[in-house]
């Protein structure tokens, strides 16, 4: 199954493409998408729904995963987050393909284990299941990866995604680490 | 000069278009797009989108006005109504239009002569402006056209709308009809 994951954002949209049978998966394509920082926003949300909409058509996924939003900072980032998420599910919506959203918890619990791990946590897992050298970054194209992977694990069953249980928690590792013995 | 005014919004999107000349203002076309109840909502978005697109390559405007937004009743409303404004300014992007904004409260000075009219009083002035037989409804589409009367307004200098004195301040002269004498 090929997942596309999309992390919008109305300066920097990230994605990323992967493909999954059963429990592997493999990196297909991922990165960002910017306009110029001098670019009306209407022509930033131009760049990011056509280069999501060529993306798509060249990657041919099977359907799109996004983050849920219920919540945000406050309204204006609220609706400044609107205006990209938009133009990015009507690019999905365009090229016919169905969307799937999942809550910030799901994905990394779905991930990492739990619902509450870092940023850096969420990384190194990314790394590990699709077998890259580094871990993906910026925060938007692993946020991209990290959709992607909970929508693998979904719609896989529950043992889609192994998790190496030392890797899964490393908070609570470094802590046993740090105690006094 | 042909204005093309849009009110967003994810249920129902009212457009206005617009000719002026000086103080002369004729309606070329208004209405509302909608989308199934029961789409989905990436898909209520892409009629928006394909509406408005259609509408734009057939009226040819020389620009778009949009209400800009600069609060709303909460961070979910906020997250709903950039949705579907972010595929509007797109639309406006991708016909390569300028995308003019004004705040609620100029919109309502430059039609009815003061910044907390109500919407009938605005409902009338478009009336009255465009030579209409009767009020423009539903409100989407009269805050479409209000918009861009707003914008021939601002654009044709100060004295582009002219308002009877009767009609743009009623609720200040229905308070005197009904002050004992």
């Amino acid at each position: 199954m090929r997942i596309f994951g999309i992390d919008p954002g109305s300066d920097r949209t990230g994605y990323g493409c992967i493909e999954s049978a059963g429990s592997r998966h493999r990196l297909v394509v991922c990165g960002s998408l910017a306009a110029p920082a001098r670019a009306t926003f209407p022509d930033k949300l131009m760049a990011i729904h056509a280069g999501l909409t060529a993306l798509l058509a060249r990657h041919r996924p099977e359907c799109v995963a996004i983050e849920g939003i219920f919540h945000a900072r406050n309204v204006r980032s609220a609706l400044k987050l609107g205006h990209a998420r938009g133009v990015a599910l009507l690019a999905a919506s365009e090229a016919q393909l169905p969307v799937v959203e999942y809550s910030p918890a799901e994905i990394k619990r779905a991930v990492v284990g739990y619902g509450r791990a870092e940023k850096h946590q969420v990384q190194e897992m990314i790394r590990l299941l699709l077998g890259l050298e580094t871990p993906p970054s910026p925060h938007d194209v692993a946020d991209a990866l990290a959709i992607a992977l909970c929508h693998a694990h979904a719609s896989g069953g529950a043992a889609a995604i192994r998790i190496p249980r030392a890797v899964a928690r490393p908070a609570v590792r470094s802590w046993r680490q740090y105690r006094p013995s």
